[in-house]
């Protein structure tokens, strides 16, 4: 049994879901690890995670929307209004997701389903530099 | 320290939750560990899981009508339509829930709390059997 | 590579946010382990665990209020009322976000991102006592 941790740092392009499979993948593979399990956490309260279809874009279009209907700007309620208008509905949309996400590792690779890609979801409107911490545990 | 894996197959009935505490439990008695942790991953995007309350079942009744009234079928802004109504409102569900839990384990026990529930929740209308994978790690 | 596992009982004070981040930190400096994984599990299904910005605090209650106008008290759709019209709500929120969180741990700290706390959500309206399990995995 060992632990293999490592740090990603992935740039997003604004708003919206960025696979991040391969990146993750590529830690697994470094890892050397064959059995056990991969953990991804994401050091941000502005953005999450997400395990979506990766077959379809219009699906995650459609999440994306979804929840930016769900969680609008310039709500009245709203007293965190500071750091802009997205910042607030970036919190909220991060709690109702994912901070880290934990993926069955068996043969050297992560145990995803078919359809089932690895998604940071930035949720500010300006593209950031967003630091991952992935985790292996296991043989 | 060791790793032990499983795979199960879980027929569903069609939307709505189904426990699955028992499933996990065997699968961890079967790897003969006493402590650590419980991982159950949902190799699909539309069903999830959840750990509720399995004491009262108008509880999950209410969780479940409350989703479905929250994320309705027939939404004017979806384009993902092809594979049916029920299809994109089943990947939101899946995203505000989870695609995986992890429960302590000890003394040979998932150390629930006593009306908590581990439960796979079937989003699609139509029956579907299903593939979780149990990883326990520990000693 | 090392199990070690703790309880802990924290106090709320009715429905909000509850820091726990000093609280995890005891049990994982406790645990004398540098390298791994930290899993903090909610025993509870009226109160769940939530990764938040720990910097000001009107961003939490902006998150508080918007969850609590989203799941709102005495829907005219609820059966589940006998143990008050705080306890379906609280349900609900529980599932909207999470049972357990899951850290990375590093040098023998949580690797937590600069404005991230762990919180405890306590979704009842009176205070209670609640129990947590801490299981440290690592080296």
């Amino acid at each position: 049994m060992a632990v293999h941790q490592s740090t990603l740092e992935i740039k997003t392009r604004g708003a919206g879901t960025l696979e991040i499979t391969g990146e993750v993948d590529r830690v697994v593979r470094a890892s050397g690890m064959t059995t056990g399990t991969v953990h991804v956490f994401c050091q941000h309260t502005s953005c999450s995670l997400v395990i979506m279809e990766n077959a379809d874009p219009s699906a995650r279009r459609d999440l994306e929307r979804w929840l930016d209907r769900l969680v609008p700007e310039n709500d009245p309620d709203f007293e965190h209004t500071l750091e802009g208008p997205d910042d607030m509905p970036s919190h909220i949309k991060m709690a109702l997701t994912r901070t880290s996400e934990t993926i069955p590792l068996a043969r050297g690779r992560m145990l995803l389903g078919n359809w089932q890609g690895v998604y940071l979801w930035e949720h500010r409107r300006a593209p950031h530099t967003r630091r991952l911490v992935v985790t292996v545990t296991g043989e």
